[in-house]
């Protein structure tokens, strides 16, 4: 039998930004039989997740449901867009935007790689890290672009590194006013079902996302939301792809079934997580938004009232997903995290990139309420005194007094 | 499908003084496919789990394994060993030894019920219920019982009803001084694997346990484990009984099977529960018994920084299970409860009995980590500032000083 | 980690009469985390199982749920009606009616046992085991019983020992014929939910059953249904009770709640087996009994096919539940038995008391299909042959055969 | 809630050849909670399935383990080795060789498509999909790329589609008789942990699997095992490819952790597949492949009994994995299909591209046992004849015979 936590009672705090908590209800519902993905069952769920991840996309062009985990779906995005060669236009908002990039190039494309302009006092190395996208910049580029040769911008809407939330609607209008007719593509691998997201609205061209964050499901299946436009450049384009080509897909998902073999009981777990996230007793999607808000305005206030440096520098962009926590010059903030981890049962994300050992990043999203991140706060408030970081005042004090001045707006399942 | 958490997100904070929280490995292995309980796995499953409960009683006297929930486990201690109008000594250490007492009555027998001699200002009308059982009563009644009229002292070893553990060894000892031939019977429901208890070595000779405390099983089986001379003494016995009747189980235990049918999922559970208190990989029993004390100290530490009174007012007998916190005057508890379970989503334990209303009890046992008694604390600190209650200081902040400078002793599971 | 099936691959075919195959759907719900007793959650499950008990039971009268297997709900039904010395008339019917006979001497009643009048060949020295409750017989006892000493009439709807189903209409028919006000008892343990059994139109006073049969649960629940006459027996009946008590059920179960603690994570099962077994769309009670009806019929004509004896030697009463199969003389029923398990992976139920070794249990109830069936009678066929038993012809093609020509009268879950 | 059975009671008989049944085992411990991917408990578990697959696909080469279904396999041993146009010769076998052969196109490689070369009067559309690979064909096409462009030989291990299982030593022995340089790859998506399969031995550069067959696990994890030939090629290959990209993947498995984000849940099941697989208590690999021979034989005598086609025309290369069974002309497959599936809760497999409509697959592989078979024949022959198919004799006695005259030769597991 396998041992997957190390301690010897309790369960476990896992307040990584993803994986994040998976609710009993959605493990329960993954655990049922295996069934025939070419029986009549099989079509009626499929059917199901497919409407329901459409809602939770906000919109009403097809989903692509993908047998594989999130860095899959990045790829599909670009292999069924991009021609070999083409330019894309990316933005380092943190480490996921470096890696989508670095995956530009491996598939033979140019992507050109946007980056704050400032300096920064407390990541001197990683200024950028600490900002969103800025469309302005975006939009300088492809004035410059007469010759119209970038076909794409693709941008992380919810970092995962950094706990920046980047205006996905400016980006949009950026494009628009430069007259540009590049595809948009948006990943918000860790952005959906936690905060508003919408693909219609925003006019995104293909949306990423995957299933271990908001979803609250285990990694591996993802996503790409599409647009007709987006479609249509597909047929043009010509980078090679089987696994990952759409066309296909959309075609046999009109009866609810897929081309191959999909991941049959991580959709079971889809299926659960939808009827949970779009359940009207429990708020449905602003429900989930307001919840999510609601956590990390008690984690930055924490993290404010210790007196260290959150990471997003601009509260306009501030994630309600996760929060970076900077450590002070000289704190090795994975020594922090293992010290948190061994004593207090408590995982946390750790730095990743340019900013690794730098700081560590607290989850709040997913399967969470108030306690759970109560909980969190105190493992970091003894795990930080103990490795001997000096703390301005109580964040676990300051987090209480939050949560007991702001009562949640939403309303609770009815009895 | 059941709704079992009225509350939109997260996992329910169930820190009443049992059922205690069941770990999910237990509920995983009740999970398996009910069995033949007349073929050879259903030996082999009997076996194991009479050999398991045997140390986790410390005994090596046969223990009957009923399918029954704990308060059938009173009535088999008496049913078995006692005769219609029997006398019995009993000790009022609160609502549960008043259970026991009533259901004495109920079966005809004429059970004394010795209390506490003084008063409390703190709870004037429960005096007796801030203390343990007083041993020097029970030898003093003893030795006035020249005819040797009772036939038993039952007495209650921790009182989930008010975070008392009494002293056991002290009542054997008044037995023995007072040279009295009655049984010792000791209720031990929520003692067992929490804190030290030795059937064999402080000569008890019937204790009653349940499934839902310190085992961390849900409720459904209970316990009677015997010594020699209680056996002995059921021979005699007339009162009426069949299905709690000791005969059929001793003899057709010793194959690993019972006279009829067992709760066989429940025993699943035990089975996986024993395997987990006594892996020597977490400190086995010493192990429980020092994360438990732990516990206690840290929850103590809070109520007395809140200004706030622990029910029980005697340090030698503080229950390492649950802490009863008693409500200034004019607060009702209950609100208090209440308030905390729909903003926070927490049960706490009502005060029963003679206590309703005036105080709330905090279960710290079972599958439980420091962070879940964070997470205990802070909801019963915002909910009693949030129900008017004046705090002298911050608990949470007491309590997290004192994990912080308790390192638990026990060792880790080794990676 | 336990090991609950010592053959290499594949399901286990449970096919005794209980503890019957538990889907999976219960065991999943059975999973869920236990809840508080006392808290609001607690109550609305306690108030869904106990409306739809009684809709299995049909009675509109208070059914009890004890936390207690099978054997207790005997003891409840006993001793909450009658006093010591009191005369109840049983009826011989096979292993199952003689234990509860037992049961009625160790709890100081004075039962009468009636048994069929009559010789048999096939299983001499238990020709009674072949027939089910002769209503004349009681009535001749009854009328002859002019001082009304006889309390009650107790009898065995459904004999799990040899597979006879007795008409309970018809002992009420000789009671009231007899103008005789004698309870009428009636363990339907393994009826309940297989076959039709109406609590309140067949004028029942009190109805025993249990949790591993018809309701598919695995074993530790337990019922009494009661009549109005029972309640009012009830408070002059002088055995002591407590545990068992009815008085205080009836009270707390108006809000839901139970005087102690239930057992919680069982009554989640009982909340999903009455959601399938009341389900419209898979034919609600009717439909169970039609399906249960059409396995039994299947059974029978494989082993008439295979020239073995039914146990059953009444057509009227042949039980739609269990199938007796005997032997040929000379032939260990119980060797054949255990070919079958350790060679096919199947468990069937072994002869009990006077018919061990002479026969065995062939099972159809609970969470089965056609195909399982086909299984289990493949299993047998091959094992008999294996063992030398001399068959008269296929009882596996006999049984393809039935199923084929009648198709299940029930409607399929809508898709 | 998911209704995942549109049938009424009883537990649907997936007799499909993938995705297998999956043990409860299996499925209950992919519900363990999700861990950290980069915590400590993680690399352990990463470490322990790295070296049980390696196991069991008898290789000391690196194995990846694709968060990704099976089709994802096959375009990752392309991707990694080959460059735009490059040829390669692949094998007609059936509908899955097919499938790979389209998804060359698709990444713009020049498959060649060898096929049997023969008439057939069963199939007269469909001849080749009754024979395994023609190594001799291999052989003399190699032969005749004396410049060698040719740069993989890509064959399909066990054909789903048809029930073949190909000799793969004896292409190796082609390839090398030709002395020819192309890679040898092979898709052993359903023959893996089924019948033997030895990477290493058998001298093959890239095997392709996936986890819902022998390996019993949902869809959607699937593997590359890879030869130092292979890996060598992979570093000058000019695919584009990211995700799939092994380079990245073999370094950080070195400590149990993959580059992005893995399949964690499934990673568990593979974890208890290793363990299930590899038991020596149930004769380990040896024994796995034991079963599945003695499974295929009863089925096929069943089939040949009923007079019916077995659709492999070639016993030398009858696969023990599934059965494709012809139906007599005019008879509709898929319409007898569903009547199985509708009356009788069992799926078949589908006749696919050039044989829908003509032929169904059984399935006898992964959870099964005698029995489940004997169930699923049952179904077919009642089915059969239900549909109107006139049958020459009872293919059920026959298998019934063939598992009563053939013990099991593995052991089963100690009690």
């Amino acid at each position: 039998m396998l041992t997957l936590d190390f301690h010897p009672t309790g369960r476990h705090f896992l307040q990584i930004p993803g994986p994040s908590p998976v609710p009993d209800r959605i493990l329960r519902a993954m655990s049922l039989p295996t069934i025939d993905h070419r029986g009549p069952e099989f079509g009626a769920l499929g059917l199901k997740v497919l409407a329901g991840i459409q809602q939770i996309f906000q919109t009403k062009h097809p989903v692509m449901i993908y047998p594989a985990s999130g860095t899959g779906a990045w790829e599909a995005a670009l292999a069924n867009t991009m021609s070999p060669g083409d330019r894309v236009l990316m933005f380092e908002t943190g480490h996921f935007a470096t890696l989508w990039q670095k995956m530009a190039v491996r598939l033979g494309l140019q992507p050109e790689f946007l980056a704050y302009r400032g300096s920064d006092d407390v990541l001197p190395d990683a200024a950028g890290w600490r900002h969103g996208v800025q469309a302005d910049l975006i939009e300088e580029r492809l004035r410059a672009d007469t010759a119209h040769q970038i076909r794409a911008v693709c941008v992380v809407h919810n970092e995962t590194s950094t706990g920046v939330t980047s205006d996905i609607p400016a980006v949009r209008r950026a494009i628009d006013a430069a007259r540009h007719p590049a595809l948009l593509m948006v990943d918000t691998i860790s952005g959906l079902a936690c905060t508003d997201y919408r693909h219609d609205e925003w006019g995104v061209d293909v949306t990423v996302s995957g299933s271990q964050k908001g979803l609250m499901l285990p990694p591996g299946i993802s996503f790409n939301a599409l647009s007709p436009k987006a479609l249509a450049a597909s047929k043009a384009a010509k980078l090679p792809r089987s696994f990952w080509a759409w066309d296909e897909i959309v075609e046999t998902n009109k009866t609810g079934y897929w081309p191959y073999t999909p991941n049959t009981n991580l959709l079971y777990g889809l299926a659960e997580a939808c009827d949970m996230l779009l359940d009207a007793a429990t708020g449905g999607l602003p429900g989930v938004f307001a919840r999510h808000r609601r956590w990390g305005e008690a984690v930055r206030t924490a993290v404010r009232t210790w007196g260290l440096s959150i990471q997003c520098a601009d509260p306009a962009v501030y994630s309600p997903v996760l929060t970076g926590v900077v450590m002070p010059k000289g704190v090795d903030a994975d020594a922090v995290r293992r010290l948190i981890y061994e004593r207090f049962d408590l995982s946390l994300g750790t730095g990743l990139g340019k900013v690794k050992g730098k700081m560590f990043r607290i989850g709040h999203l997913g399967d969470c309420n108030d306690l759970t991140l109560m909980a969190t706060l105190a493992g970091c408030e003894m795990g930080l005194k103990l490795a001997g970081v000096q703390l301005a005042g109580s964040g676990v004090q300051a987090a209480m007094d939050h949560f007991s001045a702001n009562k949640p707006s939403g309303p609770l399942r009815a009895a």
